[in-house]
């Protein structure tokens, strides 16, 4: 199989745009309220390093610059020119920037597809303009860019007077001007630097993905936190998510519209089950994305995710002057899956020894004693972080911990820990606000209020390690299935199936007692007998159905009977011999099936048949193709997992055989490439340990091949 | 069935603990830094309103106050008496506050039943003497009360240094200290008014449901949030809960330490099914209580309680300048299942008219266009109240609400819908500080910078609304069911169950063609028909079982048929006659079943059979007894409810018998009282619509009679 990494090279188009030398300004005001001339204010104030082109016909002067009468006036061609001007005259604007060399372009004005057909047109015709010129084009409809480094602000959101973003090293990508404005607000009451804000607007040329990709190359930052309300563009998506994975630098993702797929609740088969939302999910699992399900996850994510410390294998340990906040931190982390192992018994009896009043498990309560001597709350932690060995930790102090009289040696106490062990995650959950937390901060802690909140975001740093730490998954380059002109029959499907490893359960027509004990021999016993003939509807009722045939001479002697009995009750009937199949008995029934995804291509799902499927939705879906290992990992990640694994004295199923199948499965429809539809093989029996996993039905959907495409 | 409303009148017994007149501290301290010295000072500071008392053998003065030299030289019978001194000396201490005729004692000191055996006979001793002299006793090991309104503080954290509790009506009882602490200093910054705190500490006399309970009859409060880790008292607690239903006043309660349930995870029979904290749920479902998840809701769901407004049919209205925040409310609304209906067809023309701009459906996005004309977005949004209905509404404006040009005159307009519409619960969600909010605080509204913080606090306030219509359950005294004296068997258990209601499929061995047909008629077809003999254990093997007999002439019929077979086939065996027996055919296997909940008496648990049980406990839980129409509602609520209505082409169930069965159930199980067990209905058939639900086995545990019992 060939195999070949995404390359997505325009990132670095996009510097132009978010690092420009030169800002034309068109439709520049003198004005600094007005959308044409704020974002010339606000780099005035702020002092950016490049030069400011205002360009107006009216004026000669525009807040203290000169300013030219047109484009093609323009003493340069600038990196970027910001185009204020009414929607009917973008068009003329970018052609005039394009005959100027102007390497990028940000469309301000509205008017464009957010309003209909008409605004669709106009905004098809200024990208195409754009490309002709080889620049690259931000928006329309679009908040601008800022780059807090460089003082550059093609920005025009008045949020940016009530302050400008704190320095810091957080990016941001947004496809929403007003949500990424209120972003920017939270980020700076959490104390959150974001030099870096691309806000997307209509995307009709750079999308959210661009910007991804071009915030996790810049080496001013090292996370990015993106809003999405679809992704537009798949292709510069995974480009810039396997940038990130390169750059070792985390994506948080506001993905929002989760109700859309409530919306779609009434899915009724296969195809529907594949909801946009859980493929994007399947998807980002291959990448060091964590998805933020609120605004203040992906604040306090992204927060915490600069700290730079990915812990692989994680576990949280806590040191708490309450037990109260123990037990909440232990309910949140077992809410997402974040283990709290114990101490080790003998630490524990240090601890105890230390401190009678300590409850030394985990959480390790210090209790206010701890207070009176704080060389303890030392040693405790030094022990969590030796003996405990826990990949992060919370130290929940509340206004403790903030006390004038207790703060600064606290901070003190925890700081030589995080000197001596810089590779634990550290998190200091104290109430306080200004200088109160200034030692804390000083050391380079991160600060959580709400403990709760702190082992969400500790979690997502060990998802983030577990994924820096895999490999890229390969995306193989289709080739190697040859699917038919048309959607096959059941036959032919199970035969192009079994081409790539996914067997039916076996079963043949056998013409002779001699042949069909060969057989069954063959396939294992038990097997099934019927009579093979087309003109015998009801075989069961005249006995033309033998079950669990157990030996080649019981298969001999059931051939004998069948042709008896097929003589006596129809005896002018055709008879083609007799039907050999494997009996699949004690075996689970599951179902798998491939749907492709208009965006990201295959993705299979998996789940146990029937009810399962139809009416708990207990499935998983994955992005194709993907080993046995992640197969098997989906198997198991089912809520009904259980009877596949020998719940209440079930058998236990060949789970390594099915995980098999469905990962040539998953080969399967990647291999297959675009023409193929679907699969559904439902139901695939998992059978007991050591037997297998049979496809008992295979439904394969194709495209047509378009008359004369041959030619 | 005789019922009693549980009444307790303890409450205003905890009057002189909490707002006393005088107040005396043994072991009373000049330094304001020490345990016996913070309270008086911060009584002094804050004017308490009544007589302070230290007591202090070595000193005349304390703090500037008079001291006294022993309980029994305090000039009068205190209304509570703070209690910090040594362990060890406290028991006399309360002794001498008896013979002095104090009302009530706080005991601050630890070292009691939390240091283990011990302790436990200290503090024994300690409460026996408080119940001899007719005190109420709060503690030991407890942090204390205050009562800000008086300024009164028999309190010693030290978090009241840091500002003492704004003004307002929401009352705290909280059985930790140092999460007590927490929580205040999280209510003052959120804005928070919580006067009035009760910290239970070992809880010997004073429990948390008592605490809850005076709060909620002080006309001072509003609104309570309580935490608990575990409820000591039931009586007491659910006293609380019917007293703050009768008050009309919610209380919003963090109980911790869900991930102990966790902890059991390996259930394995209905006994384990129930474990506590589901347990807790369901019980609570009965009440105006509202448990929050994290401290966050804790704060959250109280701030917005104190609009007093809980909304009937809860549903939700925002009117928004970002479409990306409109999305996020979207999902966390659906998160939670807070309906978020469209408008009116009609009012969105008007709307859209109205503003070419706006996006009118729900959420209406009223774009920043809105800004320019602020009539209008008072327009859209009383649209929304009048003719979307919207009981709850979210108005986001995020900074924009707070620009100076702004934010004052859009107060405004949304003051006259909350003037004209006092009814509606209405969020204002902006960004901003101090003075900027002001505009919105004096006009009432409640703020959430979060919008979708501020969706899981309306949905709540929706669920107290519920709660406040829902009169309170009655539960009944138990009697009216006999038990057995001791656990019986299969029959006996069926009969018991049969004479409350609860039918088993019918089934009788009968001796002649005739009374077969006879009881067949009576039971309804179609029947199974089976030799009734000890002597023949294999019956299906000689034909012995006949399925699907289904008329009168075909019971006859069969009748000799088998008679002829069991001669036949066995013709030494004893022949009783032929069993007759219900065929349930084409019902749904269920899963019934009573559990003895140690702390809140019989719970009913229901759901599908086998695995769903079994393996996915997809199950419900409710406290016995309830009606049909509760019934109904816990089946309708499982994962699997789908399977009994109807999904996939399956035969819609018999719903209501089923409800019926379960309810019953439950009322057996109240009259039964507490020698009842448990109740294992399993399975139960619910069979297609109008042919009823019928229990298929039944094992009843009853505690065996004590032996001489009846003396």
């Amino acid at each position: 199989m060939s195999v070949s990494h995404l390359q997505h090279t325009a990132f670095a188009s996009l510097t132009p745009l978010i690092q420009p030398r030169s800002v034309a300004v068109v439709g520049a005001s003198s004005d600094p309220h007005r959308i044409g001339g704020r974002p010339i204010a606000y780099m005035l104030r702020n002092g950016f390093t490049g030069r400011i082109l205002p360009v107006n016909p009216n004026r000669t002067e525009i807040q203290g610059l000169p300013a030219y009468a047109s484009v093609d006036a323009l003493p340069e061609a600038p990196d970027v020119a910001i185009i204020a001007v009414p929607a009917p005259q973008v068009l003329e604007t970018v052609q005039a920037l394009g005959r100027k060399g102007a390497r990028s372009a940000i469309v301000f004005s509205s008017g464009f597809s957010e309003v209909g057909e008409e605004g669709v047109a106009m905004q098809d015709a200024i990208v195409e303009a754009a490309r002709v010129a080889n620049m690259r084009l931000l928006g329309p409809n679009a908040l601008g860019v800022f780059n807090a480094n460089l003082g550059y602000y093609a920005f025009f959101s008045t949020s940016l007077e009530r302050g400008i973003p704190l320095a810091g090293r957080v990016g941001i990508a947004t496809q929403s001007g007003a949500y990424g404005a209120h972003l920017l607000g939270l980020s700076r009451q959490r104390g959150l630097g974001t030099p870096i804000c691309v806000a997307t607007g209509n995307e009709a040329d750079v999308t959210l993905g661009d910007a991804i990709g071009w915030l996790v190359e810049s080496p001013e930052v090292d996370v990015v936190m993106a809003y999405a309300e679809s992704i537009r563009n798949v292709d510069s998506f995974l480009a810039a998510l396997e940038a990130a994975h390169r750059a070792g630098k985390p994506v948080i993702l506001h993905k929002v519209g989760r109700s859309e797929l409530g919306g779609r609740a009434a899915m009724s088969h296969t195809a529907s089950l594949a909801g946009d939302d859980k493929v994007l999910d399947a998807v980002l699992a291959d990448y060091a994305v964590v998805r933020a399900r609120t605004t203040e996850e992906l604040v306090d994510i992204a927060y915490l995710a600069t700290q730079r410390i990915y812990p692989v294998n994680n576990s949280l340990g806590m040191i708490t002057v309450s037990g109260g906040a123990g037990i909440i931190v232990s309910d949140a982390a077992e809410d997402v899956g974040l283990p709290m192992p114990p101490m080790p018994e003998a630490a524990q009896a240090r601890l105890k020894q230390r401190l009678h009043y300590a409850s030394p498990l985990n959480p390790v309560d210090c209790t206010a004693q701890a207070l009176n001597d704080l060389s303890l709350v030392h040693d405790f932690t030094e022990s969590m972080v030796v003996d405990g060995g826990y990949r992060s930790l919370i130290a929940f102090f509340t206004q403790a911990g903030t006390a004038a009289s207790i703060g600064p040696r606290l901070a003190e106490q925890f700081a030589r820990i995080k000197v001596d062990h810089p590779d634990r995650l550290f998190v200091v959950s104290v109430m306080g606000e200004g200088e109160e937390l200034a030692p804390y901060q000083k050391a380079g802690f991160a600060l959580f209020e709400d403990p709760t909140r702190a082992v969400r975001a500790i979690q997502a740093m060990g998802q983030l390690g577990e994924a820096f730490a895999r490999p890229l998954r390969r995306i193989p380059v289709p080739g190697g299935v040859e699917l038919p002109a048309s959607t096959p029959g059941e036959a032919e499907a199970k035969q192009l199936l079994a081409r790539a490893g996914i067997e039916s359960a076996p079963e043949r027509v056998l013409k002779s007692a001699a042949e069909a004990a060969a057989f069954a021999e063959q396939i294992g016993f038990p097997v099934v007998l019927k009579i093979a003939s087309a003109d015998i509807l009801h075989k069961s009722e005249i006995g033309g159905v033998l079950l669990n045939v157990n030996s080649a001479q019981a298969v001999r002697d059931g051939y004998s009977l069948l042709l008896e009995r097929a003589a006596e009750h129809a005896p002018n009937a055709r008879f083609d011999g007799v039907l050999v199949a494997r009996q699949l008995q004690g075996g689970v029934e599951c179902f798998m099936g491939i749907q492709r995804d208009p965006q990201f291509g295959p993705v299979a799902v998996f789940g146990l048949g029937g009810i399962f499927v139809e009416v708990l939705k207990d499935v998983v879906f994955r992005r194709c193709p993907f080993g046995v290992d992640e197969a098997e990992q989906m198997i198991r990640s089912i809520k009904g997992a259980p009877l596949l694994l020998g719940a209440r004295g079930r058998p236990v199923t060949d789970i390594k055989a099915l995980s098999r199948v469905l990962s040539q499965l998953s080969q399967f429809a990647a291999e297959a490439g675009p023409r193929l539809r679907s699969v559904d093989l439902n139901p695939v029996f998992a059978m007991p340990e050591g037997q297998g996993a049979w496809a008992a039905d295979a439904v394969l959907e194709v495209e047509e091949v378009a008359h004369g495409a041959e030619s």
